[in-house]
């Protein structure tokens, strides 16, 4: 990224789409509207409007342009694409127990579980409303795959969690079923609707696959030591819910017996006292095992930016690639 | 029905299609499969093999093949209608904190609500991948729709619920989401897939509604009057949990002012004390309301008869015939 610029890459990009991302934010109003059920819009509104970076629909529209796309499918595809990931924010947040998401109170905490399951439920089958109307069934196919690794990597971690046992493979799966998949899912789709050719939809795939691993490795990390205004949440969440993420399972590699003694304690017996955050952010750092977490996201974002390399030159690639080291500039 | 007939309708059903079933069942134990997430197959096999009627795979293989359809897909679609199925049970007894389905602990019981929510998330992507492969775009659209119209309806029952004020128009449209959106999806896309002309089509979907309504209001009507064995849950279930259906709504119309009030007690504000289900059972009787509901669930299933006027002749119409007048049987 140039050192000398001032606007964040995202903030370029919904530059580069504000007219595409009104049209999306236009439809993706009118399509949580339900003629019968007014709770519906109300969970949803609260989650929609809250501020998000709208970053996975954005992933989609640049993706179509840079490939020289001039319909109009890929707004339909970016909304799909964003109310797939808010449906998945609601039920994460049920899962989880959340009480906060972007610094405000969460749909389970103002509204009920029971809202939030079922919102959740309709926006999924919107989405896939949405995707149908653009008549590809390669879209579909790519969407409904991506729907499944989600579901599945949530699972995984569900039941990962409090597990000692969890390696790097069963990470990178759950992070793909986190993050990555609709990542990858809105970058393929946006060079699919476009028509562009198997190579590139291919390096648009390996972008987004890349970016979200990056992105979420640098959330992980910052877990154990961001600022709650950088994360949206507080930090320590992860170890107090006694996931086993990246730096746990590196560090728990590198333990002697009194600190593998110490992660099985707080993270399988979940026996956590006083002080236990603080020597568990002293063991991340003396097994070196924040600073190798550190070095693998910059290099999942050094693969996102290699991958452009065989995208159509355009100026929204230099922005995508910008975005690549933005997601992990967080942990400098 | 032939009242000689020794053997039920749905069973009838099963042996014409035992072959056709078999391939279904094959297909659903493949794709609940997770190689990842062993959680998933567990949860997953617990419902799916709890001895379900499989009611509606069962009226996607019969409206194919009763307009001769000879193809493969057809089980694909029935697989997928079975999971959109399994995966709204589990959704709705974490929403209704049910503890027991088809005389089984249910599985948020045995595991946990995080469980039932993802493992219903990821049968639903499944579903979604399943038709993808039929390569049809308009049975998509069907599904899709009928998915939208699931999820609305579930909101909408959640929201009417404890609210007298709700009429026939939501319970109908509630009635929908639960039962019939699926039903309708399930012997309309039987149709679409053997490539049935438009009236038989539009005959099929008619025929599903209606016995899909049916069947609903005769489960409504059980519960205030069947035994468990029959219905699977307790009599008075829904009156516990204060939901307002069509039995209740039809007594509140013709209530005066001290059975209003006893409604706006036990429903509204859910004061509920020793023999108020046997006060309710005794307003239902008296105003008619029961009487009501029931020539109604009666007129559904006759409508459902008369859509497969326009389907054409094979022996399997005359089973579905039968199967309309069954649903409502129980409620003599």
């Amino acid at each position: 990224m140039n050192e000398m610029s001032a606007v964040k890459p995202q903030d370029a990009l919904a530059l580069a789409l504000a007219g595409d991302m009104e049209a999306v934010n236009a439809l993706i109003r009118e399509r949580m509207a339900s003629r019968h059920a007014p709770r519906i819009p109300e969970v949803t509104a609260h989650l929609v409007e809250a501020g998000g970076k709208r970053l996975r629909p954005m992933l989609t529209l640049a993706a179509a342009r840079l490939c020289g796309y001039q319909g109009d499918d890929h707004v339909k595809l970016a909304a799909t694409v964003e109310f797939i990931h808010t449906a998945t924010l609601l039920h994460d947040d049920v899962v989880d127990e959340s009480t906060q998401r972007r610094g405000r109170p969460t749909a389970n905490l103002l509204w009920d579980n029971k809202s939030s399951v079922l919102v959740g439920d309709y926006l999924f089958a919107r989405s896939f409303q949405l995707m149908v109307e653009t008549g590809s069934l390669r879209v579909l196919d790519i969407l409904a795959n991506a729907s499944a690794t989600i579901a599945e990597g949530e699972v995984l971690q569900l039941t990962a969690a409090q597990d000692l046992k969890t390696d790097e493979g069963v990470y990178l799966q759950v992070v793909r079923g986190k993050t990555a998949a609709l990542f990858s899912a809105a970058t393929e789709a946006g060079g699919v609707i476009a028509g562009a050719p198997e190579p590139v939809v291919q390096a648009l795939f390996a972008y987004g696959d890349a970016l979200g691993v990056a992105f979420q490795i640098a959330d992980d990390l910052l877990d154990y030591g961001g600022s709650s205004a950088a994360i949206g949440k507080n930090v320590g969440d992860d170890f107090r819910e006694r996931k086993v993420t990246l730096p746990v399972i590196k560090a728990v590699a590198k333990a002697d017996e009194q600190a593998r003694a110490f992660w099985v304690r707080v993270i399988e017996k979940g026996d956590q006292r006083p002080g236990d955050l603080e020597q568990a952010l002293e063991l991340l750092q003396s097994s070196g095992a924040l600073d190798a977490a550190r070095a693998e996201a910059f290099a999942w974002a050094g693969k996102a930016r290699e991958a452009l390399e065989s995208v159509p030159d355009h100026p929204l690639r230099a922005v995508l690639s910008d975005l690549a080291d933005y997601v992990v500039s967080r942990l400098n």
